[in-house]
């Protein structure tokens, strides 16, 4: 039996629903605590993350309410971190493979989607930059599944798969409702072009099955993201579009 | 007994020293190949590593002559992803403690070695700009380190610790021997700053139990660095200076 452990986070945070798909997966009990990250409470940053940043996980010490947190907990931080610390606090959950080679290729799929995918991944939603970018990462990762499993490693799905899915789940939210700094339509047109061609038919098969799993649909609020991206992105399209006819003219 | 293990690395490069002190440590027979990363044999991309860098491991397969790499061994990439490699091959080493939460503090200490020192590491040496960001960075890893213990995380050497060992030894041949691209007698200042001032003296003393350490000096060949270094940085420093003339010009 594990210690207790609370878990700080936010359901529009891609790096906390990291954490919310690990502890899913792991079957692990948990208590969740919400951070408003637009009005954090004040108390979050000394007692727990110095970064002020979600997620965070406090564990062990005494049973205690979330707000209270306890200095007799450890305090971790990191949401790969966080996901490594539940498998290694579960080994018989398949979070990670036994094998060393295969926890290799775990975590080099992880590196690629941390050095190749996400500097690439805000750049069409959040600044209306061409899309090809992105979808040069997403090949690259495309290129990392193998041809004939169902996941990043095979057939478990593994921390390698956790490190993408909240970021595949936006993406598909963002896109589908044509929500971002790129112009109206571009997002609907991209939308069709990933999900539709032939591009990127191996790893929309990847994305669906991830879909279809319950760790995801515990986790994921689609409408509750659509609405919380239509509030921050729909200001940037108009910025956006302002810049380029100001720099036209 | 683990399979063979073949090592593409090259003695400058601090990432592949990484997995050298890795290996030293936790007693693993390997055969090394030493890269010239200024002219990269041609079978080396292909064969071993599409990214074309150091460190590589071929592990398993026949054993061949290294600079005939099988395509029936397994190809590994990525520093931090071959020390946590070969802590999987060694659970019996010290290379990773075995409790969970010290398992997520050292991967804390890893991760402030990538994403706070390593941004701040090159300036002085290569751009000539100040050394107060590096030394934050410093001072940031340092309030990492336990008061009372020799190691990042206790008295044991751990992958925490072989993070920054090659990055440590390396600033300690450029300022001690004042090279670099900032003004001439910068690097010697600093030197006497990080070594014999009050700011960094928990962080000396780790690093001199690091470099009693006999994995350490078995791996580490400070007049080769010494050479090459100079070799390298010193027409930065004619460059900066002349950058700096024209600018006040």
């Amino acid at each position: 039996m594990t210690e207790q452990i609370t878990l700080y986070t936010a359901k529009i945070c891609p790096f906390a629903h990291r954490v919310e798909l690990a502890l899913a997966e792991a079957k692990v009990g948990f208590t969740r605590f919400e951070i408003d990250l637009s009005n954090k409470p004040e108390w979050y940053a000394p007692k727990v993350n110095p970064a002020s940043k979600v997620p965070a996980i406090a564990y062990g010490g005494p049973q205690v309410s979330p707000d209270l947190p306890s200095p007799d907990s450890v305090k971790l931080a990191e949401s790969l971190i966080l996901v490594e610390f539940i498998a290694d606090l579960q080994p018989e959950s398949t979070l990670l493979p036994k094998d060393p080679v295969q926890r290799a290729k775990a975590r080099f799929f992880i590196d690629a989607v941390s050095t190749k995918f996400l500097p690439a991944y805000m750049g069409p939603v959040a600044r209306g930059t061409p899309f090809e970018p992105l979808w040069d990462a997403l090949e690259q990762l495309q290129a990392l599944l193998p041809a004939d499993k169902t996941y990043a490693l095979g057939d478990e799905y593994t921390a390698a798969d956790i490190a993408i899915t909240p970021f595949l789940a936006r993406m598909e939210v963002w896109l589908t409702n044509d929500i971002g700094a790129y112009k109206e339509g571009e997002g609907k047109k991209a939308s069709e072009y990933f999900f539709a061609g032939d591009r990127f038919a191996r790893l929309v098969k990847y994305w669906q099955a991830i879909k279809a799993r319950e760790s995801f649909k515990q986790t994921f609020d689609a409408d509750y993201i659509k609405q919380k991206y239509s509030a921050r992105f729909a200001p940037l399209r108009a910025q956006a579009q302002a810049a380029a006819v100001a720099a036209a003219a």
